[in-house]
């Protein structure tokens, strides 16, 4: 018979299993600190009708659709667009869903998703077209306070300071404050304000030079002390709460809108150190635009303070009317993403995550097959304990069973032969020090457990 | 704007997020299983090339793949497939892992992966088109002990014991034996093996008269005293182990087929109750005979005593030959899956699962909006101790406020107001019991962990 390739397609992250157990824990720690903070879980089809995904946005999120046809369907589309698609973000489905489900729901609804999402992105390193998204949103009937747009920075606060990955910063800005001290200037229309935040937004990637020209240029036709002003603006960034206050104030009066978000800053700010975020953690950054057309008031990026270059690695931001495409209801919301494949990849290029020890802490070595049923016995012990364990069925060499362990990350074997039946003891390997010691039989579960979690905390 | 209908497709299962909570305990209850027993864990896109997916089956599974297509590729596959497709199962998703990866992994090789799989079924009650498998294989390298058919079943017991959904039976047979017994009364061809295995596993559905009937008409010409041995022969049950070994002794000698089944299925049933599976969870079942083409050994099949309606909610078995398409490699292997979708719903129509309680332990309720840093700094210290709280940042009656928790299903309430502040008490309202009282500030945490313990454990 002919063979296929085995081989997935570009854009998706396949891991071996020391590595899934690694990013596994990742998702774990987030989900912890999402149900810790009072979010209850939802998850939602990976395939939803075309004309619910795409009433929207258009656009390149558009153009990366993947579309869904079973295979009755195939072809018989014609022109039109399939009925089918994969979701290519969580907060689409999370409108549809509150629409549909709104009666059923407790207001605020506070749900956390953690799941895939589907991209048709051009092949490239680091691009992924299939990736985990993490999501937490608080969504209001009618109204939601100013005050959950505090909570959010509080759960990323916990979240990154239990993934561990060094130290990081939650960045704030406002949309409303944004707007505002742009008409300062005499940018007064809602399109050009767009415009000169889409160009504003660019600064990171591009540099302040590209956007001075940019925005002294024809398409914008700004005076340069304008220009000069927006850089100098977009530049600032606060080094403790009290100096984020004062560079709020810094910006003098100006129109209603940067009052606004202005008031809207300031309370956030306040708050999220009541939240108990530690001053080191939190800044105003007044460079953050995110998202032109969803975002109104608050924003977050989140970026690691040793590696810049990673970019935000978590998102988000309040909006005025999570579903409006699929009920009258008025349901303002603010929510954060982490895109976790993206940041999980990101971190090992860097360094920064290795290989995980193995889910499985100890394995029974077969050094008699007789003696089986005393190894199972042994095996049901620790299981009944909480100690993952497995046991070698197949016949074999001790010293391949070693390194089989050795190569799958587990760290201890337990040995039972004769000598150690007529003792009562049981012999434990451990493969990462490279030693061993003989413990009583009926003391195995306890000394296992004490090794088990020391393995844990020293690593 | 015209609105658009917030809706999923038929066929999916969308919960809410009390029934979404009792369904992660589920999985989180197979996965700690799982792992306890040292399968490590898998995941692998949900997009494979369809020339991957589709090399070995064909027939009825091949007309219910979804095919997926990128907005660029839409309508340019002309008369061919789609170059894409979603997996319809994890099995073929595992041999392409295992092939591609073959080298760095380690063997045997022990994985679970717990995912949904796509299938483009009729839409009618009960019928999934997306669903989770959660599913368990251990993968030999060249050869794979016998031994391994044991240690499924143990996992399979520890599952279920501890899903507490009522007593249940792991079924076991052979297909060797049952080939073996073929031919024994005549039917040595193996095509019509096969054939008569087909009809033999349509008898839950359709009854013994149905199959006594196709196998003595024209298409198998059986005599009436071979069909009726075959009737007889697929309804035992054994109802010990020992009882189990009798009636497979009881078989009398026969062809090599039906010794070496036979031999297989003993040292199985042995070894299963070494594993320390009670003799009253496990049972020898002649009838069973699973998919055709892809078992070669033991089969199994896990049915709940007072639910037989509900058929098997975990099957599996041995099969010769994992990758066959994608490597040369003989990657012999044994497996089972637990289709959790539809268990969970089955359940739900059952009234065998309710609606869980909240994952949100503790609701720290807002007396008076000027104390919210004190309520921010208790829920703080809930949360470092473990306990799921969520705080009301929202101003409104405290009667709302308790409506709200309730509806949530959260069952603590937790109120701080000025006689709380100055007696350095906090309020603690039980929801469920409908009762409250008052405990030392310092002394919260404590109580409220052991009111949380006892409520887990109570319901």
């Amino acid at each position: 018979m002919a063979l296929t390739q085995a081989r997935t397609m570009p854009g998706v992250l396949e891991l071996l299993p020391l590595d899934q157990i690694a990013f596994q824990r990742m998702l774990d720690t987030i989900r912890r600190n999402y149900e810790r903070f009072g979010f209850v879980p939802v998850e939602t089809p990976v395939i939803e009708y075309s004309s619910v995904l795409l009433t929207k946005t258009g656009g390149e999120t558009e153009r990366q659709v993947y579309f869904v046809e079973s295979t009755g369907a195939l072809g018989k589309h014609a022109e039109s667009v399939p009925e089918l698609a994969l979701r290519f973000d969580l907060t689409v489905p999370l409108a549809r869903y509150v629409a549909e489900h709104e009666r059923e729901l407790s207001f605020p609804f506070r749900r956390y998703q953690m799941q895939r999402v589907y991209r048709g992105e051009r092949a490239q390193r680091g691009r992924f077209r299939e990736f985990y998204q993490c999501d937490i949103d608080v969504i209001g009937k009618d109204a939601l306070s100013i005050r959950y747009d505090a909570e959010l920075p509080a759960v990323i606060y916990s979240v990154f300071r239990e993934l561990a990955i060094g130290p990081f910063t939650i960045q704030l800005n406002n949309r409303r404050l944004l707007r505002g001290y742009f008409e300062s200037l005499g940018i007064a229309d809602g399109e050009q304000q767009m415009l000169v935040l889409r160009e504003v937004d660019k600064l990171d990637k591009r540099g302040a030079e590209y956007v001075r020209e940019t925005l002294t240029g024809d398409a914008f036709g700004l005076s340069a002390e304008v220009a000069d002003r927006i850089l100098a603006f977009v530049q600032v960034r606060s080094t403790s709460l009290a100096d984020a206050l004062a560079k709020l104030d810094a910006l003098g009066a100006g129109p209603e809108a940067l009052e606004q978000g202005r008031d809207e800053l300031k309370e956030v700010l306040r708050l999220i150190h009541d939240f108990g975020v530690p001053e080191t953690h939190f800044a105003l950054n007044f460079s953050i635009a995110r998202g032109l057309d969803y975002y109104t008031g608050t924003v977050y990026e989140t970026t690691l303070n040793e590696h810049p270059q990673i970019g935000s690695v978590c998102s988000g931001g309040r909006y005025e009317n999570l579903a409006g495409q699929y009920t009258k209801s008025h349901l303002p919301g603010v929510g954060i993403s982490i895109g976790l494949t993206r940041l999980y990849w990101q971190l090992r290029e860097a360094g920064l995550i290795g290989t995980a020890r193995s889910t499985v802490d100890v394995l029974v070595t077969q050094m008699d097959a007789t003696k089986l049923p005393a190894y199972l016995a042994l095996a049901g012990e620790l299981r009944a304990a909480g100690i993952a364990t497995e046991v070698v069925l197949e016949e074999g060499k001790l010293g391949k069973q070693f390194k089989y362990a050795d190569r799958a990350g587990i760290r201890f074997a337990v040995v039972v032969g004769d000598d150690e039946l007529a003792k009562h003891v049981v012999t434990v390997k451990d493969l990462r020090r490279g030693d061993q010691f003989e413990v009583p039989r009926a003391e195995l579960v306890k000394t296992l457990r004490v090794e088990i979690e020391q393995a844990a905390v020293m690593g």
